[in-house]
């Protein structure tokens, strides 16, 4: 592979901070989990934003969004109001139509809280199936922008 | 007023029971408030579900919802994980385009937890102005079945 | 193995109902995902709560809830506003303190729309240590009511 | 009344700002309104916190926190995702256990979106009667840094 594709596929890594709110807790005085996966959505929509795919931009594209597949989550150290964290993303993988993201959620002391995978698809609606959608094709530049790896 | 209109304008409660769930909470052990205006809306939508407006029929008369204008609430009891409770909701008043729901939230024993008040308008899409909202004229047999009334 | 045993161990299936709300979905008009998983912790309560095991008496055993240790969801198809759909849950493993919840969220024909494991640890305060936690031994009768099996 | 007071009471405005994510959305592709309050929510946490009373003052001073007592707004505008937007927050008047926060939700072009008003108390258990909160007299260094008025 010459050099400059290496380099290409080295990945991109978005970060989105936050502060933990009083009402993403719940009464054992932590993160409600649920919330953790907002937090990831908002780390996948940055990355792509990242890559010049913010939601104006996918909609040019044909694109309604990137539809969840799959995901899987551990839970490492518990989050609690009032923490400043933040959830670092990258692509793990691309398909054709889809992608893995990474997400690590760290807290501001460097503590990892919790990790996990998304698995998504690039969606269009599909004009042969009203009401439905299909994959749409990953656009090179959004490859070439965020790279993949672990 | 002739009898039959008197009966035609008493209003029509409409219920939704619930149970406050774990994740409703916050770290004080009770419900996080904004929690409360998310079951006022789904009042609201329980609401004109009865009187024949479920999603599907407000899409087939034009209608992409009634975005909020305004809203006011109080809160008289506080309530917990676990507990059963009900919206009770029923429209206030109705304006050409638009309507004001009141919402009661009791617990099962009867205690009256929060009760508040929603102005609504019927909304479409503005045909003059790509991407902007109008009113939409309430129709005749929503107001009939619903009626009004504190 | 004993029939009483056999009969003990399979596997009690909690349901709960939902109808999901406008506000569970987003701008694609589907679900947004991490509203599935706030219904997989309202299925696990439930399990539990089936099993004599309500908030009130896990608080009575010295637990205070049951902490997330991973997750993970395949989505299968998308559940849309006024859908309705219900959460069937199931415990699939027993460790000592910790437990392996199975969920299938089914939408009112019964197609499967999301299905999911979460690993949770019954979780006391650990007195040699302010402010962290420690495992909870499983009650027997727990095990004994809710059994196990995939 | 003396400069130094009239200084010391001109209002404190704390600013909260947000992206509004993908999922803060609705059908009709805008903010879900309830998103709003606990927008609110955090803007009277941000202020408490600029007062020196972050979480764990509060929790110092005996305080479980600030149940809502009552709470009104307008919406003047609607926010889409990925509009960057900020909470503007500052007392409106303060009561002996109480005080009103007066916020304002600006898009980052200056247009006012959603204003509003909370009441809210500062809570103490309450030791006569395990389970029930009471009034706690509210700091006189809070009043003196958060100052008030509209």
């Amino acid at each position: 592979m010459p050099p400059s594709e290496a380099v290409a596929m080295k990945p991109h890594v978005s970060v989105v901070p936050l502060d933990v709110q009083w009402g993403d807790c719940d009464p054992a005085d932590i993160v409600f989990y649920p919330n953790y996966f907002a937090w990831f959505d908002s780390g996948t929509w940055r990355l792509l934003a990242d890559a010049g795919y913010d939601l104006a931009a996918l909609r040019r594209i044909g694109s309604i969004g990137f539809p969840i597949v799959n995901v899987e989550a551990k839970f490492l150290a518990p989050a609690a109001a009032q923490d400043r964290i933040a959830v670092h993303s990258q692509i793990a993988a691309w398909g054709n139509a889809s992608f893995q993201v990474l997400h690590r959620i760290r807290r501001q002391d460097g503590i990892l809280l919790v990790e996990g995978r998304e698995k998504r698809v690039l969606a269009q609606a599909d004009p042969a199936q009203p009401g439905k959608l299909k994959g749409l094709p990953v656009p090179a530049d959004m490859i070439q922008r965020l790279g993949c790896g672990e």
